[in-house]
């Protein structure tokens, strides 16, 4: 699968995936029919399709934020479900992220959910607190379906700190001592010079994304924060390998909610779609500037 | 929230809770009528509807893991969500098993489709990878709506000590690093002797649980890993406080799927809500003598 998102960064020359989090308070409302679970879920599914024919020709793969649509239950989760097919059928790789993490049967459960025939992701991102147990059911299907994971490292948010930047004994920080297991986890599922075992490394962490770089050579990162979050193109440097390749970069408000923001503001709510449009050149521009100065 | 467990744990003088995880592998044939995701859901509603009629004047609560429900979609979904609500009409407080963790929108996301309109759990797990930003959410709606968490601390499996038990440079384990913010976060929701902030402490670990107990004094204790995953009744004690409360012990595969089992295979695939009562009964009878002891 890595090899997969890859090619499709190539082709598309844009290592950047659109965060898929509708919310009511930037969901336009001549989407919106009522106030009830069935009609919101409803909402989200057409809000995402204009934002996929919007952007699909620019980026190679969306990445839906399930506890958006898990808000609004069971019909929330159709329409989490409808938006992954719709966007696979338009060629785009879709990433599911659920953060999901248990044990054993359990996160066998889980991934047979998200990766199989449930809800069909083609990669889903993991939380590693449990451990082994809770990411071998995932390399499994990784290497029965031809799927990813994306395996929480260092995350965006400055509290992530707490747990992760504590310094352990023999001197590793605990997103270091992450890294190593990521690393090793990999090699169960390599697929050309990378893995199917990714890594979450926030955009928001640019000295820290080139030591982890350096400690995973053969994990692909999934950055998220650029944008709304505060990551700018030039914190994103440290991620990229000697190909200029190994990253893909997210924003979810800053593209899909751009029609808010003072430069887009023009398209005014009708047209959040082209404003999304926009906003997703720019940041691809933005980004490319960076890898040519690599 | 966690006075209302504790009411119901002196009621029924049974620190039990139920897990509620239905699984292929042990569900009488006679409930499933097909192989679709809908069948099998509803073949799990009726599984759970039998299994908590056998058990509801026994035990307090009951703990449905939502993995095994989202591996068959959506319609598994609903499946938990009507488990939730049966058991709730039965008296029973429900512990909704979704170890999610995430930040900021994303994690207030899940706790309003948790613990508020959609899937009504009285009480959910939460993973602490993510530190502050995750868990803040959480506890608002605790605050709001009177709800309950418990976040992740010590967990039952083997391998979760490749991240937990790692020493850090102060001394700490990781664990008691994470009992230390749990026991923090626990302050913002205080209701009586304990918090509406709980901590998972697996039941697999007797030595860890007294100084767990004493280092998280306000923290109430779900531990699960009684049974199956190997715990047995005098692994108990250090689990529990001066009055003899303070913890919960879950015991999902020993009940659910007790007609499995040696000593209650007489009752055949037909009663196995009774060998469930049975297996229930014989766990309480355990944990009751242990507490005598104290």
């Amino acid at each position: 699968m890595i090899q997969r998102l890859m090619d499709a960064i190539r082709e598309k020359k844009a290592p950047v995936v659109v965060g898929l989090d509708p919310s009511l308070s930037f969901l336009p409302k001549s989407l919106l029919c009522g106030e009830s679970e069935k009609e919101i879920a409803d909402a989200f599914y057409a809000f995402n399709r204009e934002l996929i024919d919007a952007t699909c020709d620019l980026v190679p793969a969306v990445k839906p934020q399930i506890a958006m649509y898990e808000a609004y239950g069971t019909e929330g989760l159709k329409a989490y479900e409808k938006t992954i097919r719709y966007a696979q059928d338009k060629g785009l790789i879709v990433i599911g992220d659920i953060k999901r993490g248990d044990i054993g049967s359990t996160s066998e459960a889980y991934a047979k959910a998200h990766l199989g025939d449930a809800f069909h992701a083609d990669i889903v991102t993991v939380n590693p607190y449990l451990g082994s147990d809770g990411i071998d059911p995932f390399i499994d299907v990784c290497n029965q379906r031809d799927k990813g994971i994306f395996v929480l490292v260092k995350t965006s948010n400055k509290s992530g700190a707490e747990l992760q930047d504590q310094t352990l004994q023999d001197g590793r920080k605990v997103y270091e001592l992450m890294a190593d297991l990521v690393s090793a986890w990999g090699e169960k599922s390599m697929d050309g010079a990378y893995s199917n075992v990714g890594a979450v490394v926030g955009a928001t962490w640019p000295e820290e994304a080139g030591l982890l770089r350096a400690r995973m050579p053969h994990t692909f990162v999934l950055a998220p924060g650029y944008g709304a979050q505060g990551a700018t193109a030039k914190d994103l440097s440290g991620f990229f390998d000697g190909n200029r390749e190994g990253v893909i970069i997210n924003s979810s408000r800053g593209i899909i909610a751009a029609y808010k923001k003072e430069e887009y503001v023009a398209f005014g709510e009708a047209r959040f779609a082209e404003a999304a449009r926009e906003a997703t050149i720019a940041m691809i521009t933005e980004i490319r500037d960076v890898m040519k100065g690599l």
